[in-house]
Protein backbone atom coordinates (compact mmCIF):
# COMPACT_ATOMS: atom_id res chain seq x y z
CA UNK A 1 0.00 0.00 0.00
CA UNK A 2 1.31 3.58 -1.16
CA UNK A 3 -1.19 5.33 1.58
CA UNK A 4 0.27 7.77 4.29
CA UNK A 5 -2.50 6.93 6.23
CA UNK A 6 -2.00 3.96 9.25
CA UNK A 7 -3.05 0.80 8.64
CA UNK A 8 -5.91 -0.35 11.13
CA UNK A 9 -5.10 -2.69 14.62
CA UNK A 10 -6.41 -5.77 14.32
CA UNK A 11 -8.01 -6.76 17.34
CA UNK A 12 -9.73 -9.57 18.81
CA UNK A 13 -13.03 -9.70 19.06
CA UNK A 14 -14.44 -9.99 22.56
CA UNK A 15 -17.99 -8.22 24.40
CA UNK A 16 -16.08 -5.49 26.31
CA UNK A 17 -14.62 -4.54 23.21
CA UNK A 18 -17.39 -3.81 21.19
CA UNK A 19 -19.01 -2.77 23.72
CA UNK A 20 -19.94 0.78 22.61
CA UNK A 21 -20.38 -0.71 18.98
CA UNK A 22 -23.20 -3.54 19.96
CA UNK A 23 -23.05 -7.05 20.73
CA UNK A 24 -21.35 -10.29 20.31
CA UNK A 25 -23.14 -13.04 19.56
CA UNK A 26 -21.58 -16.13 21.16
CA UNK A 27 -22.44 -18.78 23.59
CA UNK A 28 -20.21 -17.76 26.10
CA UNK A 29 -19.35 -19.03 29.57
CA UNK A 30 -20.45 -15.43 30.47
CA UNK A 31 -23.92 -15.64 28.66
CA UNK A 32 -26.99 -16.94 30.52
CA UNK A 33 -27.47 -20.01 29.91
CA UNK A 34 -29.50 -23.06 30.63
CA UNK A 35 -29.95 -26.53 29.73
CA UNK A 36 -33.34 -28.11 27.88
CA UNK A 37 -34.56 -30.98 25.53
CA UNK A 38 -33.91 -33.00 28.72
CA UNK A 39 -29.90 -32.78 28.36
CA UNK A 40 -29.77 -32.52 24.84
CA UNK A 41 -29.32 -29.01 23.83
CA UNK A 42 -27.86 -25.99 26.08
CA UNK A 43 -29.26 -22.80 24.94
CA UNK A 44 -27.47 -19.28 25.79
CA UNK A 45 -30.26 -16.79 26.31
CA UNK A 46 -30.95 -13.05 24.47
CA UNK A 47 -27.02 -12.32 23.19
CA UNK A 48 -27.99 -9.46 21.04
CA UNK A 49 -30.28 -6.30 21.24
CA UNK A 50 -32.53 -6.62 18.03
CA UNK A 51 -33.77 -3.01 18.05
CA UNK A 52 -35.91 -2.77 14.95
CA UNK A 53 -39.23 -1.35 15.87
CA UNK A 54 -38.31 1.91 15.26
CA UNK A 55 -40.85 3.49 12.48
CA UNK A 56 -43.05 0.08 12.06
CA UNK A 57 -40.02 -2.04 12.13
CA UNK A 58 -40.15 -6.25 12.20
CA UNK A 59 -37.52 -8.45 12.09
CA UNK A 60 -36.33 -10.08 9.05
CA UNK A 61 -33.98 -12.95 8.59
CA UNK A 62 -32.06 -13.25 5.27
CA UNK A 63 -28.49 -14.87 4.68
CA UNK A 64 -25.71 -12.74 3.10
CA UNK A 65 -22.91 -15.06 0.94
CA UNK A 66 -19.86 -12.98 1.31
CA UNK A 67 -16.79 -13.15 -1.26
CA UNK A 68 -13.31 -13.10 0.70
CA UNK A 69 -11.03 -10.36 0.23
CA UNK A 70 -7.53 -10.08 0.14
CA UNK A 71 -5.39 -8.51 2.87
CA UNK A 72 -3.99 -5.54 2.29
CA UNK A 73 -7.42 -4.06 1.46
CA UNK A 74 -8.35 -0.57 1.52
CA UNK A 75 -11.53 0.36 3.36
CA UNK A 76 -13.81 3.02 1.12
CA UNK A 77 -16.41 3.41 2.90
CA UNK A 78 -18.82 3.55 5.70
CA UNK A 79 -22.77 2.72 6.10
CA UNK A 80 -24.82 3.33 9.12
CA UNK A 81 -28.74 2.15 9.64
CA UNK A 82 -29.89 4.70 11.53
CA UNK A 83 -33.43 2.72 12.02
CA UNK A 84 -32.18 -0.66 13.39
CA UNK A 85 -29.83 -3.18 14.22
CA UNK A 86 -27.78 -5.51 12.50
CA UNK A 87 -26.78 -8.75 13.28
CA UNK A 88 -24.24 -11.22 10.86
CA UNK A 89 -23.44 -14.73 12.68
CA UNK A 90 -21.62 -16.74 10.62
CA UNK A 91 -22.94 -19.99 9.45
CA UNK A 92 -19.58 -20.95 7.75
CA UNK A 93 -16.79 -22.23 10.24
CA UNK A 94 -14.58 -19.21 9.50
CA UNK A 95 -13.07 -16.11 10.47
CA UNK A 96 -13.97 -12.60 9.43
CA UNK A 97 -13.38 -8.95 10.24
CA UNK A 98 -15.18 -6.42 11.30
CA UNK A 99 -14.85 -2.54 10.90
CA UNK A 100 -16.50 -0.01 12.86
CA UNK A 101 -16.28 3.60 14.07
CA UNK A 102 -19.03 5.10 16.66
CA UNK A 103 -22.41 5.78 16.34
CA UNK A 104 -23.04 9.64 15.73
CA UNK A 105 -26.80 10.22 16.05
CA UNK A 106 -26.58 14.28 15.44
CA UNK A 107 -24.37 14.43 12.83
CA UNK A 108 -24.46 12.90 9.35
CA UNK A 109 -20.36 11.87 9.81
CA UNK A 110 -18.62 9.18 11.36
CA UNK A 111 -15.75 10.13 13.28
CA UNK A 112 -12.68 8.33 11.10
CA UNK A 113 -9.89 8.65 13.42
CA UNK A 114 -12.28 6.64 15.91
CA UNK A 115 -12.33 3.19 13.77
CA UNK A 116 -11.70 0.07 14.89
CA UNK A 117 -11.13 -3.37 13.85
CA UNK A 118 -11.93 -6.60 15.40
CA UNK A 119 -10.92 -10.42 13.77
CA UNK A 120 -14.37 -12.42 14.81
CA UNK A 121 -13.55 -16.34 15.14
CA UNK A 122 -15.60 -18.87 13.80
CA UNK A 123 -18.21 -18.78 16.29
CA UNK A 124 -18.67 -15.59 17.07
CA UNK A 125 -21.09 -13.11 15.61
CA UNK A 126 -21.49 -9.44 15.62
CA UNK A 127 -24.94 -7.16 16.08
CA UNK A 128 -24.17 -3.33 15.24
CA UNK A 129 -26.78 -1.37 17.33
CA UNK A 130 -28.50 0.96 15.32
CA UNK A 131 -26.58 4.37 14.14
CA UNK A 132 -22.55 2.51 14.28
CA UNK A 133 -20.81 3.12 11.39
CA UNK A 134 -19.56 0.17 9.81
CA UNK A 135 -17.62 -0.78 6.75
CA UNK A 136 -19.31 -3.87 4.50
CA UNK A 137 -18.51 -7.29 6.49
CA UNK A 138 -14.87 -8.65 5.52
CA UNK A 139 -14.85 -12.07 4.82
CA UNK A 140 -11.67 -14.35 4.63
CA UNK A 141 -10.42 -16.75 2.62
CA UNK A 142 -13.23 -18.76 0.87
CA UNK A 143 -16.56 -17.53 0.41
CA UNK A 144 -18.59 -17.31 3.63
CA UNK A 145 -22.40 -17.44 4.36
CA UNK A 146 -23.94 -15.15 7.07
CA UNK A 147 -27.23 -15.39 9.27
CA UNK A 148 -28.47 -11.72 9.03
CA UNK A 149 -31.37 -10.70 11.42
CA UNK A 150 -31.76 -6.95 10.87
CA UNK A 151 -34.87 -4.04 10.30
CA UNK A 152 -37.43 -4.91 7.44
CA UNK A 153 -40.00 -1.96 6.79
CA UNK A 154 -41.73 -0.11 4.37
CA UNK A 155 -40.21 0.66 0.81
CA UNK A 156 -39.55 4.39 1.22
CA UNK A 157 -37.96 4.21 4.44
CA UNK A 158 -34.63 5.58 5.35
CA UNK A 159 -32.60 2.91 6.62
CA UNK A 160 -29.02 3.33 5.27
CA UNK A 161 -26.24 6.28 5.13
CA UNK A 162 -23.17 6.01 3.24
CA UNK A 163 -20.09 7.62 4.11
CA UNK A 164 -16.95 7.34 1.16
CA UNK A 165 -13.76 7.77 2.79
CA UNK A 166 -12.08 9.79 -0.10
CA UNK A 167 -8.27 10.87 1.33
CA UNK A 168 -9.50 9.60 4.54
CA UNK A 169 -9.62 6.29 3.11
CA UNK A 170 -8.49 3.35 5.86
CA UNK A 171 -6.72 0.13 5.13
CA UNK A 172 -5.84 -3.22 6.43
CA UNK A 173 -2.43 -4.74 6.36
CA UNK B 1 -35.81 -51.27 17.98
CA UNK B 2 -39.14 -53.70 19.25
CA UNK B 3 -42.06 -51.09 18.69
CA UNK B 4 -44.89 -52.02 16.66
CA UNK B 5 -45.39 -47.99 15.34
CA UNK B 6 -43.68 -47.91 12.33
CA UNK B 7 -40.69 -45.92 11.94
CA UNK B 8 -40.80 -42.20 10.25
CA UNK B 9 -39.62 -41.90 6.91
CA UNK B 10 -36.94 -39.22 6.70
CA UNK B 11 -36.97 -36.94 4.00
CA UNK B 12 -35.44 -34.55 2.01
CA UNK B 13 -36.37 -30.40 3.36
CA UNK B 14 -37.57 -28.41 0.83
CA UNK B 15 -39.62 -25.28 0.75
CA UNK B 16 -42.55 -27.38 -0.41
CA UNK B 17 -42.80 -30.10 1.81
CA UNK B 18 -42.07 -28.23 4.38
CA UNK B 19 -44.70 -25.45 3.26
CA UNK B 20 -47.27 -26.17 5.85
CA UNK B 21 -45.06 -26.33 8.86
CA UNK B 22 -42.79 -23.02 8.25
CA UNK B 23 -40.16 -21.82 6.45
CA UNK B 24 -37.01 -23.14 4.69
CA UNK B 25 -34.25 -20.85 5.31
CA UNK B 26 -31.79 -21.13 2.75
CA UNK B 27 -30.12 -18.96 -0.07
CA UNK B 28 -31.40 -20.92 -2.88
CA UNK B 29 -32.20 -19.66 -6.60
CA UNK B 30 -35.50 -19.50 -5.88
CA UNK B 31 -34.72 -17.15 -3.33
CA UNK B 32 -35.19 -13.12 -3.65
CA UNK B 33 -31.94 -11.77 -3.67
CA UNK B 34 -29.61 -8.73 -4.83
CA UNK B 35 -25.98 -7.40 -5.06
CA UNK B 36 -24.87 -5.63 -2.33
CA UNK B 37 -21.79 -4.07 -0.93
CA UNK B 38 -20.23 -3.74 -4.59
CA UNK B 39 -20.28 -7.30 -5.50
CA UNK B 40 -18.94 -8.76 -2.80
CA UNK B 41 -21.88 -9.79 -1.52
CA UNK B 42 -25.23 -11.67 -2.56
CA UNK B 43 -28.17 -10.71 -0.14
CA UNK B 44 -30.95 -13.38 -0.19
CA UNK B 45 -33.64 -11.12 1.51
CA UNK B 46 -36.27 -11.90 3.92
CA UNK B 47 -36.70 -15.61 3.97
CA UNK B 48 -38.69 -16.74 7.21
CA UNK B 49 -42.13 -15.21 8.59
CA UNK B 50 -40.82 -13.87 12.15
CA UNK B 51 -44.02 -13.86 14.16
CA UNK B 52 -42.87 -12.49 17.19
CA UNK B 53 -45.25 -9.74 18.03
CA UNK B 54 -48.38 -11.97 19.99
CA UNK B 55 -48.23 -10.73 23.51
CA UNK B 56 -45.98 -7.52 23.31
CA UNK B 57 -43.68 -10.46 22.29
CA UNK B 58 -40.09 -8.89 20.62
CA UNK B 59 -37.41 -11.21 18.24
CA UNK B 60 -34.82 -12.88 20.27
CA UNK B 61 -31.41 -14.07 19.29
CA UNK B 62 -29.91 -17.05 21.19
CA UNK B 63 -27.31 -20.41 20.20
CA UNK B 64 -28.61 -23.65 21.25
CA UNK B 65 -25.35 -25.94 21.59
CA UNK B 66 -26.95 -29.53 21.28
CA UNK B 67 -25.64 -32.95 21.54
CA UNK B 68 -26.02 -35.60 19.42
CA UNK B 69 -28.29 -38.57 18.84
CA UNK B 70 -27.60 -42.17 17.80
CA UNK B 71 -30.37 -43.20 15.52
CA UNK B 72 -32.12 -45.50 15.82
CA UNK B 73 -33.75 -43.05 18.93
CA UNK B 74 -37.29 -42.72 19.84
CA UNK B 75 -39.12 -39.95 20.01
CA UNK B 76 -40.85 -39.40 22.97
CA UNK B 77 -42.48 -35.67 23.11
CA UNK B 78 -44.02 -32.96 21.10
CA UNK B 79 -44.24 -29.16 21.80
CA UNK B 80 -45.28 -26.12 20.06
CA UNK B 81 -44.66 -22.61 20.83
CA UNK B 82 -48.33 -20.91 20.65
CA UNK B 83 -47.55 -17.62 20.75
CA UNK B 84 -44.29 -17.20 17.95
CA UNK B 85 -42.53 -18.88 15.56
CA UNK B 86 -38.86 -20.28 16.31
CA UNK B 87 -35.91 -20.37 13.27
CA UNK B 88 -32.98 -22.84 13.84
CA UNK B 89 -29.98 -21.64 11.09
CA UNK B 90 -27.02 -23.90 11.71
CA UNK B 91 -23.47 -22.29 12.19
CA UNK B 92 -22.22 -25.70 12.71
CA UNK B 93 -22.12 -27.02 8.42
CA UNK B 94 -23.81 -30.52 9.35
CA UNK B 95 -27.00 -32.42 8.54
CA UNK B 96 -29.67 -32.67 11.35
CA UNK B 97 -33.37 -33.93 11.54
CA UNK B 98 -36.28 -32.10 11.96
CA UNK B 99 -39.78 -33.60 13.29
CA UNK B 100 -42.99 -31.92 13.06
CA UNK B 101 -46.64 -32.49 12.82
CA UNK B 102 -49.17 -29.91 11.81
CA UNK B 103 -50.37 -27.00 14.25
CA UNK B 104 -53.66 -27.83 15.91
CA UNK B 105 -54.93 -24.34 17.20
CA UNK B 106 -57.96 -25.25 18.48
CA UNK B 107 -57.38 -28.67 20.04
CA UNK B 108 -54.46 -29.45 23.00
CA UNK B 109 -52.97 -32.82 21.18
CA UNK B 110 -51.17 -33.11 17.73
CA UNK B 111 -52.25 -35.68 15.29
CA UNK B 112 -49.29 -38.00 16.11
CA UNK B 113 -50.34 -39.82 12.49
CA UNK B 114 -49.48 -36.93 10.33
CA UNK B 115 -46.16 -36.75 12.23
CA UNK B 116 -43.01 -35.95 9.41
CA UNK B 117 -39.67 -36.34 9.70
CA UNK B 118 -37.15 -34.39 7.39
CA UNK B 119 -33.64 -34.15 6.63
CA UNK B 120 -31.58 -31.01 6.69
CA UNK B 121 -28.83 -30.38 4.48
CA UNK B 122 -25.88 -27.76 6.13
CA UNK B 123 -26.42 -24.92 4.63
CA UNK B 124 -30.31 -25.34 5.42
CA UNK B 125 -32.72 -23.52 8.23
CA UNK B 126 -36.05 -24.07 9.42
CA UNK B 127 -38.60 -21.58 10.62
CA UNK B 128 -41.26 -23.49 12.81
CA UNK B 129 -45.04 -21.50 12.22
CA UNK B 130 -46.38 -20.39 15.67
CA UNK B 131 -47.79 -23.34 16.76
CA UNK B 132 -46.26 -26.27 14.61
CA UNK B 133 -45.69 -28.95 16.78
CA UNK B 134 -42.22 -30.21 16.55
CA UNK B 135 -39.74 -32.52 18.35
CA UNK B 136 -36.34 -30.80 19.56
CA UNK B 137 -33.68 -30.62 16.90
CA UNK B 138 -31.80 -33.72 16.26
CA UNK B 139 -28.39 -32.87 15.99
CA UNK B 140 -26.55 -35.64 13.95
CA UNK B 141 -22.90 -37.02 14.12
CA UNK B 142 -21.09 -34.33 16.75
CA UNK B 143 -21.94 -31.21 18.66
CA UNK B 144 -24.06 -28.74 16.36
CA UNK B 145 -24.54 -24.57 17.34
CA UNK B 146 -27.65 -23.31 16.25
CA UNK B 147 -28.67 -19.56 15.91
CA UNK B 148 -32.31 -19.34 17.04
CA UNK B 149 -34.64 -16.46 16.54
CA UNK B 150 -38.37 -16.39 18.27
CA UNK B 151 -40.06 -14.69 20.80
CA UNK B 152 -39.04 -13.31 23.90
CA UNK B 153 -42.49 -12.01 26.50
CA UNK B 154 -42.86 -11.72 30.04
CA UNK B 155 -41.71 -14.11 32.21
CA UNK B 156 -45.77 -15.35 32.86
CA UNK B 157 -46.08 -15.87 29.34
CA UNK B 158 -47.20 -19.17 28.82
CA UNK B 159 -45.76 -20.05 25.14
CA UNK B 160 -44.75 -24.11 25.14
CA UNK B 161 -47.08 -26.78 25.10
CA UNK B 162 -45.36 -30.17 25.66
CA UNK B 163 -47.05 -33.45 24.50
CA UNK B 164 -45.64 -36.66 26.01
CA UNK B 165 -46.73 -39.54 22.81
CA UNK B 166 -46.53 -42.53 25.52
CA UNK B 167 -47.15 -46.02 23.42
CA UNK B 168 -47.42 -43.88 20.92
CA UNK B 169 -43.85 -43.09 20.85
CA UNK B 170 -42.50 -42.67 16.89
CA UNK B 171 -39.21 -43.85 16.27
CA UNK B 172 -36.20 -42.82 13.91
CA UNK B 173 -34.49 -45.81 12.31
Amino acid sequence: MTDTNPALVIEPLTAESFRSFGDVIEASHDARHFTINEGFAERYHDLAQVDVATGGGRAIVSIFKAKPRTLPMRLLLLERHPLGSQAFVPMSQRAYLVVVAPATPHAATPDVGAMRCFRAEPGQGVNYASGTWHHPLIALDAPSDFLVVDRGGAPGDHNCDEYPLGPRAAWIG
